[in-house]
C-alpha cells in the first residue's frame, strides 16, 4: 500500500488556505517528501502524518517556494526523536544549498545524507522504492521524479517442490533474493512467475512541457503535474516564466495516459482552480485539480 | 498614529492556526517588522497590511523560528514592486546569516542594507522612529527592541512673534529643526514647550528575565514579552531553555509598568493560553495573552 498526499497546491508563494506545492508518500513505514516550501511542516501537521518517519526528501530545484521550509521541517523532525539518517536528493549543489539554509538550524540530532543528481536521468533504490529522477526544463536545473514500487511475480510452490528447493529458501526467493545452498544456487526466476504490475507515481513541477515528462509519467497510477495557469491567454506568460498552462499539462496527460492525474502549483492569480477543470477534461478526461491535502491510497491490483 | 500588530504567538515551530511570533508596525507610511519566521508572510497577508511598505526588519536572534521566513518574505516584497532599499538590523553576523538564507532567493529588486548590533545597547533613528536595541539573555546573542516616537513640545506662536521670528521659519522650528537666517540663528527651544509624551513600544522574546528588559519596557504604551510557559511546574524547563514562565514575565511587567502588556511566543504545549491569564493578572493586572493578529492603534495623548 502506497499513500500519497498532495500537501499543498500553491506556486510562487504560500497563501492563507493554500500551502506551497509538495507531496508526501507513506510506504512500508517509511515516508518520503518531494519539496518543502515555507509552511510545508504545518501542512504535514494538519494532515496528521508522522514527522519521525520521513526518511527521504527529494528536491525538484532550489527556488525558495520549493525548499525554504527545510530548516523548520528538519528541526521539527529532530524534535520528533528521530536519530536515523535522512537522505536529501536534489540537483547539483544540493549539499551546499541545504547547508546554507541550515545556518539557522546548525544542530540536528540525525545525520543528513546528500545525493546529488548530475545526469539527465538517474534511477536509484531507497527504502524499497525505485526512484527515477529526470531533468525537465525550468529557469534553473529542475528534476521530475517517478517513484516505483516493483511487484515480483507470483510464487509457484509447485515449481519449487518439483525442483526440490528446500522450504527454508522459499521466503528469500519470494522476495527476489538469490539463495546459495552449498554447491547449489537457487534464483528467483526458478519459482516466480512474470513480474506483476507494481505501483508508480510521477511528480513534475516547474517546467515547460518536454517529452521526457510524458515518457516517465506513462504507466503511472498517479501523475501530479504543475499547472501554473488555468485561465485563457496565459500561454506567453507560461513560456516566459518556464511554467505550463493547464492545456499544456493535459496534453502531456493525454500522451502518458496515467490512471489519475492531478494538477498543482497554481499561480496566486488562479483563485478558483475548479472552474477550469471541464475545459482540460476535453483533452484528458481523468485530469483533476489538486487540492491541499488531497490523498489517494494505491494498492497492488491483487490486493484490492 | 502607530499601529502595532502581533502577527503570531507561536514559539519554536508554527502550528495550524498559530503563526510564529513576530510583530509589525505602521507609522507615517513606513512599516517595520520584528522577526520573520516560517509563515510570517502569510500572517501579514491575512492581516491585509502592505508588503511594499516594509522598510525595516529587526531581528532578535538567528534561531530558525525567528528568521527562516525571510527568503519568502523578501521575494514577496520584491513582487510588490518595491525598489527602495530595505534595512535589516540584527546581532553580529546579520549580513552573513541573511545572505546564507538567500541562497534560494539570490535576486531581489531592491537593495538590502544591513545594520549589525555589536554592543549591549544601541540607539538609532530610522524612518522617524528612535529604536533602541538592548541585549537580553538567551542561548545565542539576542536583542530586545524599544521603538519610540518622540513628540516635540507645543509650538508657542506668541513667543515666536515676540522674538520676531519670521513666519517662514515657524514650520521648520515646529519640527525640531534649527533655522539660520543671515546672521541670526533660531532654535526650536525658543518656540517649543517641553517635549510632550510620545509613543513607545517594547518587544522582547527568547530570553531569561534580566533587569534591562524592565528598564527598557518602562514607560511603554505597549510591552510585548515572551511567555513560553504558562503552566505550573515549568520553572526548571524555562531556565534550561533560556525562556520565561508567565509569572517571570509578569514580574517584569509589574516592575516596568507599561500601559498594556501582551504575552507571546507560546510553547506548543501551551494549547489554551487564556486559561492562565487570571493567575498572572494577580502579579500585573494589565497583562493579556497575545493572539495572532491582535492589533492596537496608539495615538499621541493630545490627538486621542
Amino acid at each position: 500500500m502506497l499513500d500519497v498526499c498532495l500537501l499543498g497546491t500553491s506556486g510562487m508563494l504560500p497563501l492563507p488556505g493554500r500551502w506551497l506545492t509538495s507531496m508526501m508518500t507513506r510506504f512500508n513505514g517509511s515516508s518520503l517528501l518531494i519539496d518543502c516550501g515555507e509552511g510545508t511542516q504545518i501542512a504535514i501537521r494538519e494532515k496528521g502524518w508522522s514527522f519521525h518517519d520521513i526518511d527521504t526528501i527529494l528536491l525538484t530545484h532550489f527556488h525558495a517556494d520549493h525548499v525554504s521550509g527545510l530548516p523548520g521541517l528538519l528541526l521539527t523532525i529532530g524534535n520528533s526523536d528521530r536519530t536515523e539518517p535522512l537522505t536529501i536528493v536534489g540537483p547539483k549543489g544540493v549539499e551546499r544549498v541545504v547547508k546554507s539554509l541550515l545556518v539557522v538550524a546548525p544542530e540536528l540530532p540525525f545525520e543528513l545524507v546528500f545525493k546529488e543528481l548530475t545526469t539527465a536521468e538517474e534511477t536509484f533504490a531507497i527504502k524499497g522504492m525505485e526512484i527515477t529522477a529526470f531533468k525537465v526544463s525550468h529557469s534553473v536545473a529542475c528534476y521530475g521524479y517517478s517513484i516505483r514500487i516493483r511487484r515480483n511475480g507470483k510464487f509457484d510452490a509447485a515449481a519449487a517442490r518439483e525442483r526440490g528447493i528446500p522450504v527454508s529458501a522459499w521466503n528469500r526467493l519470494q522476495h527476489g533474493q538469490t539463495v546459495v545452498d552449498g554447491d547449489v544456487t537457487y534464483t528467483p526466476d526458478m519459482v516466480l512467475g512474470p513480474e506483476r504490475k507494481g505501483l508508480k507515481v510521477t511528480y513534475s513541477t516547474d517546467t515547460r512541457p518536454v517529452p521526457q515528462i510524458a515518457e516517465h509519467a506513462a504507466g503511472s497510477d498517479l501523475f501530479i503535474c504543475e499547472g501554473m495557469y488555468g485561465e485563457k491567454g496565459k500561454d506567453a506568460k507560461a513560456r516566459e516564466h518556464k511554467h505550463m498552462t493547464w492545456a499544456e499539462a493535459a496534453k502531456i496527460g493525454a500522451k502518458a495516459q496515467p490512471t489519475a492525474m492531478w494538477l498543482t502549483h497554481f499561480s496566486p492569480s488562479l483563485v478558483r482552480p475548479d472552474q477550469y477543470v471541464a475545459d482540460v477534461k476535453k483533452i484528458f478526461a481523468p485530469i483533476e485539480a489538486g487540492k491541499d491535502g488531497k490523498t489517494i491510497e494505491l494498492n497492488f491490483e491483487d490486493e484490492l
